[in-house]
């Protein structure tokens, strides 16, 4: 964190810092393979809480905490949640997807270094729910805002992340011994990696594929025509090779 | 988007690029006021978009869509829904804040050049919803996960980006012709801006102040201690200007 941060704030990104900030976006992975076993560092992983910890929060509620699980045991506790939860997904995939289901690595919990886990608060607010009367929920977007500064500070340090979420959250809950009125909105799994695969693995293993973008598009309210030219230079920059 | 994104997956960061990184975390803000009227170059607004189409989505979903917003009269309706919406959250407010709470700014609807609606459509996962049985808001999450995107790479762009939060969803929802199964999670105003705050609008008006990041901690499990290193490492971090 170099000192002249606090002197950026107006400034410009040149070019090649805007480079570096869309490379981390589009070449960012959820990982589930190639974990080294060393160690994270705890000056770099500081920064990347410290990354997470400056995301939005709605009435600056900052709801969220961080569970730095490295136990073996415990891990492999939680992977046999993990294990469980993807049995009874299985049936409500449909058939014909279901070879293709068992095939996939869908965790790295045991493999990686760490595990963490991001929990929002809901009580933080206290009397003053600035932002959330309408919209309580608002929480837990501000907790998953800062699982993604980590999880993009993680792509730039070398580090791979990976979200777990066939998991039975209530059972996690016990484990964890995580109150009532706390939801562990992500399980992360946090390690250096070997590489970080040039493309989603769910797209490489045929499970789905990227949308056009300018399909996406819509103008004044939902389902839209219009934003012509937008949509002809999403349709432009979706033919380049940008990590997809 | 440069052709060497492609090629550029499993190469670092350099620490220049790593900065750049760090300095869109943190000099990010929920921008409500120096708003310029300039209108966003749609090749830019294209790439702002492309950045948020490339956020994690549990079973490579990608259930977002992107409404934009540039008609004024329309606009002029959704911050009267805005209007409404705060009076009747003020109520809920702590008594001895609701004097702030009427001064502070919290939208710039009708000043930024456009409004941005990013939707979440339920339905897209069709009858295989990987990832999302236990934890079917996961989808949600997932079009949180392209907010933020879109909003640090705008920030690299030297874009602001102010989130309101203070709407009631099912009349704008109406407004906006959004169909049952379709949520929308976040209601963005976008625009170039004059200057980025130095610190987020509720710190300096002393709404709130930044939580020290050593304190949301825990090790192993909720509350536990330990991780006294890593601590350490955080508590020196806060120490030094990072745009907090």
């Amino acid at each position: 964190m170099p000192a002249d941060h606090a002197h950026a704030h107006s400034g410009c990104f040149d070019l090649a810092a805007q480079e570096a900030v869309y490379r981390a976006i589009f070449t960012r992975r959820d990982v589930r393979s190639h974990f080294l076993p060393d160690p994270l560092d705890d000056d770099m992983l500081a920064r990347l809480l410290m990354a997470a910890h400056h995301a939005p929060s709605v009435g600056f509620m900052q709801p969220w905490n961080f569970i730095v699980i490295r136990d073996q045991r415990r891990r492999q506790q939680v992977r046999d949640l993990f294990l469980a939860a993807r049995q009874q997904e299985l049936p409500h995939i449909a058939e014909e997807r279901q070879a293709l289901y068992r095939k996939l690595k869908l965790e790295g919990i045991c493999e990686s270094p760490l595990n963490l886990v991001v929990t929002c608060d809901r009580s933080r607010s206290r009397n003053s729910p600035l932002g959330r009367w309408h919209n309580p929920e608002m929480d837990l977007y501000s907790t998953v805002c800062a699982v993604q500064n980590f999880w993009l500070a993680a792509r730039a340090e070398g580090v791979g992340v990976g979200w777990v979420s066939i998991i039975d959250r209530e059972a996690l809950k016990r484990m964890l011994a995580i109150p009532e009125h706390v939801v562990p909105v992500a399980y992360l799994c946090v390690g250096r990696v070997s590489e970080f695969a040039a493309r989603p693995d769910l797209e490489r293993h045929g499970w789905g594929s990227r949308l056009p973008l300018a399909d996406l598009i819509m103008s004044e309210e939902y389902c839209g025509d219009g934003e012509t030219e937008l949509k002809d230079a999403a349709a432009r920059l979706a033919g380049t090779p940008v990590g997809a």
